[in-house]
């Protein structure tokens, strides 16, 4: 394995924080990880910005085709990390190596496909305007925002983290970019941080096009947000993380974008043809999606919905046996586990819920038993529809279909909703998407919400709390956009 | 004329408000003006929202060319009433009748082009990810936001009002929309309302699609940015107001897009060579553009940075015989006549600024004379980039081109910036135009701000305060995609 070295990279220097230590723990085993990370502080912050400012005017200056050879430098020094990136990762979050290994290949994939982007489209200039009666010439061109903060995900330690989709977007966009590495996976952070920061050097970029600072998000973070030269941000992470970020935006003296991805229970709704005709096929896809990777997808399907009778019976009963044989698995840190167990044992005290199954505790120091658990309908609520990060979802009873209609109405917004729907629920279905389309950013039909395919038209994003702003993507194509803005040119210049 | 009622238009209905009593006041001779308008109250804003809420599913699901038919009837009906809007206008705001039957052809044009859009472009649907090994079909589409309100402004009384560019895109892109019409001219409001409200009884919508209320903006106003039906906000007018409707958005349980185009002072950056060669005819144009409708334009040019010397002071002696020569026009309202004079006194007293010229106080109740200063860059400051509505514009002399790139520099955010540069000023434009391309939404070559043209490719919008969201347009076709966002359909509907 590449050597670790515990230093923060700003530009082209390697930093030793000298703040509070932390270390990376393996959640198989408990152990705590070399090296020892040290946080930064407003020294650093300093720095960071100073340099990614300094570096913005000529890095979005440069053609796009040179900026997709950066991208597609930095993803070959990632794919030649392989090794190295998927071992410590495993080791940082418990996670399989096939997932990570596919996890390396996803986030090269998306970076290369962003290069083919910007090769394709430029910059993403739009119409023009001829001069005539109506005046003279306009074309409408885009510029970059600014610096643009990103603050990893634990999830997802490659894709949503240090040289995930946020940066990603944001590099091919013309922004500079500095992370604040994520705890939960510091020495995965260190080995990409050192690789984009390589490809910067190799690519004669100025150095400030990107940083990664170690530290303590409600401070080191938080200065990263509301420093005067940062101008987007970019979030994955928690509800009360991510609405702490959009605040201190709001409240800058000029506020600026909050790109937050947040919290999402990704309710499916089986139809009663669906349901009837799916059987135990059905019951095994759903408790698979589940309990994927320890149910720690920000799209893992938490809440069911569907109508009560024979066919659900037999689906509950396929699913829970599903649920009940899952062997459990790592989860990716000890706060996560203690959420994940706090927020079952509020179902498992609530009144009215039943617990149908719990899986099998993980051979792992860190981790939680999957759980599978039914509410009627009469008895849903506002506290029931929480995401309770982990392999848990909770199926709603529903006496007809006017009342999945009734109760999705009342849903917060998410990233997904799923439907099976058969020939014979056209109507119902007919019905239930509008009410669907107003909820989420995706409509999966007749498949799982886990898996987010990387490409033109995906949209991961969604009406509030699902993110902090309905109107993008922070996977796919159109996430380049969030990190620029339209500008108008007026005349021909001389 | 068509006879006023002095009622709101809520749906179908046309309801007389029962709190404050408000008249328009024709600023020509500050006479007051019949009938009465009284505001509505929590009632109001409660039909409004339930009307708007209940149409929005089947009115975002009309066909992209049903909404366009329906936009064409409100620009015929519009048209049809030319007469009566000019006459009713000109009597509230002052404006001449040219401008203001240009403005009539300005509104029709744009909801025609907004028609035309969704007849090319439907409703804005994305790339399509064919099924294949990555994963099921991925279909990008557009989901309208929901109800929309919309703030009109006092110096557009059609073409940024009941009808402007903020209803008809959000009526373009599917939402329902309620207007909080404005004090200054609630007649047009009334006579523009009615239009659009039969219009949509015409085109067999459902009534809530548009309604119309008169009402106090610090509660009526802010009711309909917090009601939680409604999904956006369109508003133009002050900094003050602005800010308020924003946070009041961004405090919302759920918080909601603010598109807010609020103030800009629009500088002019005039290179040596283009001065030296421009003479007295940059001279005239530029005063032109500043007493312009008497300067009551977001874009008109308030603010100018050149650098010291001969072109510089011929150009300053030609500019302020033009402004001694202007004969001053009414202004919209006794408020914003008050707010000029005070603009223009603290001009008056600030020890440094020098009032190069003054025109002629207007033949009207309502008004102010247009006004010249010059300030020397050393003491050029904050509190002299503010800005002041109205014909006045305040000269930076500059040392040289690199104190003009670094004042540049600490300008805040503008809707546009204009450069005049000859063949020689070519490196100096070089410099600077990075500087500028991140203040503004629109870069004017060789012209004058003011006149923004109404197409594909115009942004009317710009970094704040200019706006509260740089990344879109109040003008032109990309207004439409404020008011929905993506969504993604995952396989194939059975």
């Amino acid at each position: 394995m590449a050597r670790l070295t515990g230093r923060m990279v700003i530009g082209s220097e390697r930093v030793a924080g000298t703040g509070t230590a932390i270390r990376a723990v393996d959640p198989r085993t408990g152990a705590r990880l070399d090296p020892e990370y040290r946080y930064g502080g407003e020294a650093e912050v300093e720095r960071a910005c100073a340099l990614a400012e300094e570096a913005f005017d000529a890095y979005r200056a440069t053609p796009p085709e040179r900026r997709a050879a950066f991208l597609e430098t930095v993803a070959v020094k990632l794919d030649d990390l392989t090794d190295a990136l998927v071992a410590r990762a495993t080791a940082e979050t418990g996670l399989p190596e096939p997932r990570l290994t596919g996890e390396v290949a996803r986030t090269t994939g998306q970076l290369r496909l962003f290069a083919a982007d910007l090769r394709a489209a430029g910059d993403g200039t739009g119409p023009v305007d001829p001069a005539g009666d109506a005046g003279p010439e306009i074309r409408q061109g885009r510029v970059a925002l600014g610096p643009v903060t990103v603050f990893g995900a634990s999830n997802f330690p490659l894709a949503f983290s240090v040289a995930g989709g946020d940066t990603a977007s944001a590099l091919a966009a013309g922004c500079p970019v500095i992370v604040k590495a994520h705890d939960a996976h510091p020495g995965t952070c260190e080995l990409v941080g050192r690789a984009v920061s390589g490809a910067v050097r190799e690519a004669g970029l100025p150095e400030g096009v990107f940083s990664m600072l170690y530290g303590d998000g409600p401070t080191l973070g938080i200065a990263l947000v509301t420093d005067p030269r940062v101008q987007a941000v970019g979030f994955t992470g928690s509800r009360a993380a991510g609405l702490a970020i959009a605040k201190a935006a709001a409240n800058r003296p000029r506020p600026i974008p909050v790109y937050a991805e947040m919290s999402s229970v990704n309710p499916v709704f089986l139809l009663p043809e669906a349901l009837a005709e799916g059987g135990g096929e059905l019951a095994d896809a759903f408790a698979g999606s589940v309990t994927l990777g320890a149910g720690q997808f920000c799209t893992s399907p938490g809440l069911v919905f569907a109508v009560r009778g024979p066919a659900l019976d037999a689906f509950l009963d396929a699913a829970a046996k599903a649920i009940a044989g899952d062997p459990g698995a790592p989860m990716l840190t000890p706060g996560i586990a203690r959420a994940y167990a706090e927020g079952v044992g509020r179902l498992e005290r609530h009144p009215e819920v039943e617990i149908l199954a719990r899986g099998r505790e993980p051979d792992a120091a860190v981790g939680g038993a999957a759980a599978l658990a039914a509410v009627d309908a009469e008895h849903f609520g506002p506290g029931l529809q929480e995401e309770i990060f982990g392999a848990c979802s909770l199926v709603v009873r529903c006496a007809d279909l006017d009342q999945v209609r009734e109760l999705a109405r009342g849903l917060e917004g998410q990233l997904t909703v799923t439907i099976h729907a058969a020939a014979g629920d056209r109507e119902a279905a007919d019905r239930l998407l509008p009410v669907l389309e107003r909820l989420a950013g995706r409509i999966v039909w007749d498949g799982w919400p886990t898996g987010v395919r990387v490409g033109h038209a995906m949209v991961h994003g969604g009406p509030f709390p699902a993110t902090s702003d309905s109107r993008t993507t922070s996977v796919g194509s159109l996430a380049i956009e969030r990190f620029r803005r339209p500008i108008a040119y007026q005349g021909a210049r001389r």
